[in-house]
């Protein structure tokens, strides 16, 4: 079955240029993809052009306007309709695509999707969640930045939401949960993020709820899932990308410092090579929006080719894997059981 | 002049022997400390009797309970009148000692450091500040866990407190301060972020306020002082650490992975040791408590003799630089300037 995703070509730092050449990339690695592709046609159109087999797989649509980088969310769905971000969008709305892929304005692309995509049912707000790699395994969390307020109800949603996840697209097969909290003891942490325990706790939800994790919890791979809010969520990931960096750098440094060092770098090239591929932030490239009606992936701004078409690759697996009908399907269960609870507490 | 140091010799992983053997290290390496030590006589007794350099600056009082690693803040104020720690705080509250320094529960020290100082003249809460390592420079983060819901003005008095440890202790001439959000625009974060925002550009501080900060702006060193509310600044340092322990990690492993890789390592050892030690979070150890009216400093929990050395530089240093009296300072100036300008506006 060929799976087609919706492309805005004109976000991220080097569109149209990356879009394309990581369409290209995702559709060398996987057989079953297609692309409706969204951008001005004078940029674009060469591009594809240059690439018969991308062409081959690819209905082109002209835009004449794009979200700009730093647009207010609010404003970009006002004066934004006719953009290549909101055709992306439309295009998963009526069913032509399955996904949309934009490495353009976060906020802009989440407001977007949200107006035009809707909620899933019993989802009151949809997260975006990304796969990090920790000391143990890749970790999923959410939310990291579409809701800097939150509710325990949203956050037991967000759990859900990343449960399903783990499990339909990483494939644990009993994934553990656990709710960012400055400690581990009972009464750490704020109302809503001890009410939400305690929702977690108390319900019959099929989830692995193992409690309260602390930072240096996620990065030591303690979990599959890491619930929070979107402030939270994301001051944590991009401290975590900073510090990656920031290590990047100082080791770069050493290897450098001296002919002794360069030699000892040379030997150890080989293995250092192996971590760098296995920590590649392109390889985890590819925020989901979760709790939408349809499938729509942000990739990171500045990212490559490489880390484009894995953002494609993300998108893909969430619609082969059926991800928003899993979500649905807990979600309905959760429903069931409170229902079945009542009636028997009345009984 | 001698600095006298009250030590809480029961709190810790590794107390009292830390504790002790910490003090004798400070002791060696700057002249002017005394100590207070408080603990159980039968353990601490033999390990300060096998040191006569630092029993002969040491006064030892005997307590018979200390407050346990777990205990609920609210129930060690109640509990722990007589403890090692609360001993500790009352011989600063006395005037006995210059600062106090624990490794013990981070809530109970704060618990009591407030009930027994109070905190300083136009401080309403206090924060946990500690200093970190960046690509450019150390910067000072605070809160980090006093204070987990935060209104606008306690984000404003957190950054002038951070602005004068940079400036006193850490030597920085004119030190910039960020506020810790998730973007750079305007319109991004929550309320109270903003309201501080707000706050902070229209005061007459002598504060060189930046803006906003993101994560990756705090490891890249964009700023000497990040401000940001107990909660997520507890998260993001222990994300932090727990990345850089992973990379730590990863790389030990790199390093043993072959006979080529170990060779490769000898030849970089000397550069990596650098690097160890300029990292080293022993170096960064010791958070303290800003704003009360009284220097307490807190430990980690899990450091060795170097680390609750560096604990102790870092509360004689706060004394030594007169932070304290420069805070007030600080905000007694913003107390003229408010009614100066409350006077022309009137005018």
């Amino acid at each position: 079955m060929t799976l087609t995703i919706a492309l805005d070509a004109m976000g991220g730092d080097d569109a149209p240029e990356v879009v394309v050449r990581g369409a290209d990339r995702a559709r060398q690695q996987r057989g079953d993809l297609a692309f409706s592709i969204y951008g001005d046609e004078a940029r674009v159109g060469p591009l594809l052009a240059k690439r018969s087999e991308l062409g081959a797989v690819s209905r082109f649509v002209h835009t004449d306007s794009h979200v700009a980088a730093d647009a207010k969310p609010s404003q970009a769905l006002r004066q934004g309709r006719g953009s290549s971000m909101w055709k992306a969008i439309e295009a998963v709305k009526s069913g032509e695509a399955a996904a949309a892929v934009s490495a353009g304005n976060t906020g802009a692309l989440m407001a977007m999707a949200k107006f035009q995509l809707k909620t899933l049912a019993g989802i009151d707000r949809p997260a975006i969640a990304t796969v990090m790699p920790t000391a143990k395994r890749d970790t999923v969390i959410l939310d990291l930045g579409a809701n800097v307020d939150c509710a325990p109800e949203n956050l037991v949603q967000f759990a859900v939401m990343g449960e399903v996840y783990a499990r339909a697209v990483l494939g644990v097969a009993k994934p553990e949960v656990g709710l960012l909290n400055i400690g581990t003891e009972d009464y750490k942490g704020d109302d809503t993020v001890r009410a939400a325990a305690a929702m977690l706790r108390a319900s019959d939800l099929p989830i692995e709820f193992v409690g309260y994790v602390e930072g240096t919890d996620v990065t030591a791979g303690k979990v599959d899932v890491v619930v929070t809010d979107g402030f939270t969520g994301n001051v944590a990931l991009k401290i975590a990308e900073g510090t990656s960096r920031l290590y990047a750098h100082k080791l770069r440094t050493v290897f450098k410092a001296s002919w002794r060092a360069k030699l000892g770098y040379m030997l150890l090239r080989q293995e250092l090579d192996g971590l760098r591929r296995q920590l590649d932030p392109r390889r985890y490239n590819g925020a989901m929006f979760l709790g939408l009606a349809g499938i729509v992936v942000k990739s990171h701004g500045g990212t490559d080719t490489v880390g484009f078409a894995n953002a494609i690759g993300v998108a893909a697996n969430l619609v082969a894997r059926g991800t928003n009908e899993r979500i649905t399907q807990e979600l309905g269960r959760l429903g069931d059981e409170a229902a079945e609870r009542a009636r028997l507490a009345a009984s």
